[in-house]
């Protein structure tokens, strides 16, 4: 793996590392995936797990992440309506890379 | 690790992903630790390895980054000006995470 990305000297539309990030760079995009982890969560429960996050970006991002697979919505016909997301195997596979995020905080950040 | 983590049901300030994110989730952040990566880079030379960046974006992510000590800055009093930028301590410790997000990207992005 380290070899493989030495050869990367340029960071162009091709480098693996500026994709991810062209995907999961929002400040919030991450925290949503490590929220909704391995649950399956209902949306009003969901953002009481991030304080400080708006109605609106809430719903655009989830909305982002449903469009680019990594977050799968499933909403009920009832009244009032349910709304319950979960990760998708390509979500499940960002979990590693948010525990070393989280990580790095713990054992560098105040 | 896991265990630690699955206490944290909130994302409130002190959520260490937050605190890590709110530094890193920058469209270039990532990008330009992963181009210092491990040895010592002129500007221009670093400029050149992330095409599509403004001068004015590196030159803002970049004084972010020495600020918050992820990078350190090396000016040399020479005409032409010589500036040179190296990784701290600090800077290092997330190489591994950028690492994790390439395989991501190599893995599953097309």
């Amino acid at each position: 793996m380290e070899k493989n990305l030495k050869k990367i000297n340029t960071s162009d539309e091709n480098c693996p590392v500026r994709k991810t990030m062209s995907l999961v760079s929002g400040k919030w995009t991450l925290l949503i995936l490590f929220q909704i982890n391995d649950r399956t969560i209902r949306y009003g429960e969901l953002k009481k797990t991030i304080p400080g996050i708006s109605e609106k970006m809430l719903i655009q991002q989830l909305n982002f992440l449903v469009k680019n697979e990594f977050v799968s919505k499933k909403a009920y016909p009832e009244i009032p309506p349910k709304v319950e997301y979960t990760l998708t195997n390509l979500g499940l596979k960002t979990l590693p890379i948010i525990e070393q995020l989280a990580k790095f905080g713990l054992e560098n950040l105040k």
